[in-house]
């Protein structure tokens, strides 16, 4: 299955995101991909960040029409990114969408989160099923201003349906807060390296007993234009190409001389 | 930060897994690797199957000392694996460990599902705390014998606290539900390329209401031996290098003739 071109077909785009179907990030990225494609909407009931890709195996899955500002916008699911892309592909959805934008997240996926992230794992599993899929997110957790974004996403989107991914590739974009004009540009980039530094605050409850809260920011580590981060703190957006085959092949190489045969 | 070799060195190896703290797996593994090093269990209170690389920012941890046989185990931790493992080297434990093992984990974790996996997570997790780290499952939903499985953990983590692992690298092993007798060898693979044949049931609850449960299984595309679960549907033992860097290198060099700035 190729996640091919689809120039000059008319788009049928699915939209999905992390932070909620009520999220002011999925509500603008929907109005600018109207000007484009036919949207549905499935996305999560609630806040789903830092999921992962989770998907529920143990609950049965709900689905309720959502409306907003007295009309129809979409299937609230609750479940996760990844559940909402399954359920609108293998039970919603009439025809499969040839193209899959999740997002606008509030909040950056740069470096290490992307693997934390659900916006993310929505575009994936997108991705795993062979549609052209882009995870898009609005790099602040203040306030936020997402039409440059929703702008930028639309004409990613139209690009990637033009050229096609190939199979097993998404888009993974992370746009600077600031207003367009101070935009420098977009720039391809690789994943970064920056780690989280996690911390833990341990704090008592009424009852004397200890609970832990996790805190703790994405390091600064990675220097240069080649980062998603460092991009999008240089005033690009950042548009990273990733897959999800894990294998490290040079490992593999390497553990030839380990005879593992041996520890049968 | 390098995951190096710990040669000649006492073993301090954290365990963890994803079915939670009281599952079979998991005392399997510790009775077999207390006889190389000294053990700490943090693990999920509560089954956290498919959870992928979650992590709870939302709302606190709790932790409490889980007991069995009247003896203290391990640390129960009301979260998902990746919660364990940051929560164990930042906040509970005294000195890092030298080695993290996840598992084992009760049915497979090959091809499309290593994205899924809790017991991944956790050792992705101690491989970002630059501990070389693996994850380890028995490929079997029926009721299991762990002893072969952990017997194999055992000797791979005295392997890999001997060799090291490279930075950013993991194991992630396979071993087939077989007695150790039938096993025909140990193979180093690459993750597969079998997705999901995702299929959702729909149902009508008391109230007449439609509800989905997730349901399928894992497609059977991939053949030959390099592939992980197809050197385990072939009886032998797969143990894969992944990495968590998803970058496509290769779509990078791609994306120059897109001239991608003009989108700005």
């Amino acid at each position: 299955m190729k996640s091919g071109t689809n120039k000059g077909k008319k788009l049928n785009i699915l939209v999905c995101n992390d932070d909620g179907i009520d999220a002011p990030g999925i509500f603008a990225l929907v109005k600018e991909l109207k000007r484009i494609g036919e949207i549905t909407v499935v996305a999560p009931a609630k806040q789903q960040s830092a999921v992962g890709h989770a998907i529920t195996m143990n609950s049965p899955l709900r689905v309720r029409e959502y409306h907003r500002d007295g009309k129809f916008f979409g299937f609230a699911v609750d479940g996760t990114p990844a559940d909402c892309v399954k359920l609108a592909i293998r039970a919603l959805l009439k025809k499969k969408p040839n193209l899959l934008v999740s997002g606008i997240n509030h909040g950056s996926n740069t470096a290490i989160s992307i693997i934390y992230s659900g916006t993310v794992s929505a575009a994936t599993e997108g991705t795993i099923f062979g549609i052209p899929s882009i995870a898009i997110s609005l790099t602040t957790y203040a306030k936020a201003d997402f039409r440059y974004a929703a702008k930028f996403a639309r004409k990613l989107a139209q690009k990637v349906a033009d050229e096609g991914l190939p199979e097993g590739t998404l888009l993974n974009v992370n746009v600077p807060p600031i207003p367009e004009k101070e935009i420098r540009g977009v720039l391809v980039t690789r994943q970064g390296k920056a780690r989280w530094d996690d911390r833990f605050d341990a704090r008592r409850d009424p009852a004397n007993k200890e609970y832990y809260w996790l805190t703790g920011q994405l390091e600064e580590t990675d220097k240069g234009l080649q980062f998603d981060q460092s991009a999008v703190r240089g005033k690009y957006v950042s548009v990273t190409p990733i897959q999800y085959d894990l294998t490290d092949y040079e490992m593999m190489a390497k553990m030839k001389r380990w005879s593992i045969d041996r520890l049968k």
